[in-house]
């Protein structure tokens, strides 16, 4: 007999007679522990309610849908082992701005589909912090239409959740299944996203101590956070270790396997702050946002969210020297989004166009610089150019805004790689870039800038969305539940102290590429 | 501080710092695991979503309503621990023909108030198998109101949760509660009524080879069984070791306390069936009805329902030799009930009124016994004295249908403690006399009668409704939970093998009081 890896499995129940009369469900239980080799499952109450018919019906065979929570298996639903209805599950990333939802089919683990959208908790608030306030208010009803009287939490709830479930049933539609056939659901989000996924209150996330109300949420019915999946499916959010370092981020270490390397490896999220995490199978070290005034402004509030006519992309034309892009699918350019705007400055400095403290060249410059109420202006597209008649223009407030954020990105990786894990940037075997925004970036740019250490290109991974990546993977694999469990339990988190020491090397990481730049020795033939 | 021993404890929750910046509900968890002394309990997910704001109201002070499972304690609910708000739990006898609900305050171990009322399931069926039977149409519609389509299952199900909840909420008005004060309920109940109550299938129980759907049910959201009491509540069944020995009698043992015994004690139930135990702290064996034509007709079929106007009592008049008459409210005689019946054989036997065979005796009875269609009939009240205007008489069939029983309880009995435990009935430290019929037994008149054994009368105590007594234990005594399942797992329980030697013995007994007299020595000078 093959092995049985996955959530579903096909089971023989030990039939009753006279010598075995113990009970249908005792005797479930008993196969079902050694089919999985555990000591404790949970059997739910629907399950029960027809299982002597069904087990004689099925001449005691079944698929067994499973899952897991910290102390036990779970057994979701029992059904027919000769029908071949499908058993799906869905996986989510929960992000703050963005949710995507995954379809898996449960027993070949194959992805059946996946739809992004915005998350509708955007109309109270673009940021956690904005939508944490509004939680904490007794009545909401500004944005939610199907609530007579709710407070802010319940609101926030309501729109997450209504637009999982909307956005579920349309995916299973487009592919000809229905949301009934959906039994498992895993989710990645924030701390914050995940207490409002749950509905817990989350405002003690932002007032000091910073204390998120649950660190390790139990799997649920998926009932009783009125997920309409099938009415026996359950849901499980990833665990956070604090109010900044949430379930997306051990969802990420899990996709990376960052837990399983033998040499030391990097993982950084560039999201709505920028998390970290280093470490291998016996150590992981972890920090995250919040550095302070460095990281005002953000590093992913460096320029416009992609979109068509957006600049994605800037390089230097070799022969001319001139500035050339590309806008997302190629419509007239509206604007620069975050990795445009890191090609851009790695562009503007290669060129001389910037000096090394991140200041316009007036020289090198020339026409495309000019002077409004004081400050500079680089004119990247003129009118006549740009899909909105105005110039597209990075001015000196811009520039220092991501000198700072590169600084700081920089600043940070030396406090985790050098100070805390006490390694040289070397001795890191793979570089993983997670997130959406992440995934963007040139690493060559960024290498350019001083925002990434000057590794070999090949140790640069790009995860791509993380959260999602590691919500899949728990659906396809039960040995990951552990995995989540033990990365969270052996992640040492370090708070970024902004001290001088800190202080001082984010003023040297604000030149262009460094103020020590013997630090970037590919720079040495471009600059 | 004093060590809290119940389901309700008063807790304190280490406030979060910067030195403990763990989620509230870990340091809740923590906090509780530590207080009882276990590793895993389960915080349910609406207690968290009001945790935050709620410890800090509180001071991180609380009042947690426990429970327990087969596997881990489960946090009922979090209540502010200065509010007087009651906590109660309901204990419930789920019987065949009767149930009875107990009120209970959860943190003193009182008893608030006690209601029976009549199983509504009675409309369908007087007995399980009836109802049984019914549980497996697929439609009902016959007696239920409330319901527009639904299986004969579902009817039962719902006929006895309503009754329940109706009864829980008076129970509760009457002493100025209200449902929603309930937390905890614990439900015993033979293994057919568990099911119905469960919701499960329990067609299995009567088809060979006679297995339940479920041995040991797990405690459930108390909505999960429609259950009226409060939100977050939690529903116990008692566990049964087979589909002839139930819930009610795994409760009974623990009332009984025979499971912590030193000397062997015997348990005897009879109620519909006769159910037996005998044992102590280190072994236990159990029989249960089905005992073969033997016991058709059951032991307690042998009269009328207790009732006002109804014979409990009857005893020989010392000076003249007389039958005397004790009736239900002193009302005008309307019928005989079982323990009547028994004092009324005890004290035909005793004036010799019947022989050692269980015939009556034209020289003794004189003219109280006349012949109708062939069948003697003994008249204990004449028309004049009776409330039905008819005489109340016992008949020879009557009376076959009595030495039968008496001599099915003696011989089965017998089985039990001498050939299956190895004892002699001397050894018996206790005999116990459980169940509603039970408990109006004269020991003394079942002995002449030489239905119980010889014993001292001291041995015998009478436990009432020990279904009843056990739920009522579970909520007062969170070790009971573990007795409760040790019990479950250490009884053997024999089937009665109705053989050649069975039905031997069972001649033997059939006689008044044995057809071995010396078995009975305090007899000798009656007789």
């Amino acid at each position: 007999m093959i092995p049985q890896k996955g959530f579903v499995r096909r089971i023989l129940v030990e039939p009753p007679s006279l010598n075995n009369n113990t009970a249908d469900a005792q005797r479930l239980e008993e196969c079902l522990l050694n089919e999985l080799g555990t000591d404790y499952i949970r059997i739910p109450l629907p399950v029960l309610k027809k299982l002597p018919s069904n087990l004689r019906l099925w001449e005691f065979k079944a698929k067994a849908v499973l899952f897991k929570d910290r102390h036990s298996w779970i057994l979701v639903d029992l059904l027919n082992p000769l029908s071949n209805c499908p058993v799906l599950g869905t996986a989510v990333d929960i992000g703050t701005t963005r949710i995507v939802v995954s379809l898996i089919d449960l027993e070949t683990g194959f992805e059946i589909g996946q739809k992004g959208f915005d998350n509708p908790q955007a109309a109270i608030g673009p940021d956690v912090l904005a939508r944490i306030h509004y939680s904490n208010q007794s009545f909401g009803q500004k944005f939610s239409q199907n609530m007579d009287q709710n407070s802010g939490l319940e609101e926030l709830n309501s729109l997450v959740i209504d637009s999982v479930n909307f956005n579920i049933s349309v995916l299973c539609k487009e592919h000809g299944f229905q949301k009934e056939d959906v039994y498992l659901f895993t989710g990645a989000g924030n701390t914050a996203m995940t207490h409002l996924f749950l509905g817990i209150e989350p405002i003690e996330i932002i007032k000091e101590p910073y204390i998120p109300c649950v660190n390790i949420p139990d799997t649920q019915p998926s009932k009783n956070l009125a997920l309409e999946i099938n009415e026996n499916g359950v849901a499980f959010l990833f665990p956070n270790i604090g109010s900044y370092f949430g379930g997306d981020l051990i969802a990420g270490i899990l996709f990376s396997d960052l837990d399983q390397k033998q040499a030391p490896c990097i993982m950084v999220d560039v999201g709505t702050n920028a998390e970290i995490v280093v470490g291998n199978s016996d150590w992981l070290i972890a920090c995250a946002g919040a550095a302070g005034p460095a990281l005002e402004g953000g590093v992913s509030k460096m320029g416009m969210t992609a979109k068509p006519g957006v600049i994605d992309q800037v390089w230097v034309d070799a022969d001319t020297g001139d500035l050339m892009i590309h806008t997302i699918d190629g419509k007239k350019p509206l604007g620069i989004c975050g990795s445009g705007m890191i090609d851009l400055a790695a562009s503007l400095f290669l060129t001389k166009r910037i000096d090394i403290r991140g200041k316009f060249s007036i020289q090198t410059c020339g026409e495309n610089l000019f002077k409004k109420d004081g400050i500079n202006y680089f004119m990247l597209v003129d009118e006549n150019h740009s899909g909105t008649g105005e110039p597209i223009c990075l001015t000196q407030v811009d520039l220092n805004s991501l000198t700072s954020s590169k600084a700081a990105m920089y600043t940070i990786l030396e406090v985790i790689v050098k100070n805390t894990a006490g390694l040289e940037f070397e001795d890191l075997e793979k570089f993983y870039v997670a997130g959406t925004f992440g995934s963007f970036i040139n690493p060559v740019s960024a290498i350019s800038i001083g925002m990434l250490p000057d590794l070999p290109l090949k140790s640069f991974e790009v995860l791509g969305n993380s959260s999602l990546g590691g919500a899949k993977q728990l659906l396809k694999n039960p040995d990951a539940f552990e995995r989540i469990m033990k990365i969270r339990q052996s992640i040492t988190y370090i708070e970024l102290n902004v001290n001088q020491e800190f202080m001082n090397m984010f003023s040297g990481a604000k030149f262009y590429p460094h103020t020590d730049s013997s630090r970037f020795p590919s720079l040495q033939n471009k600059i």
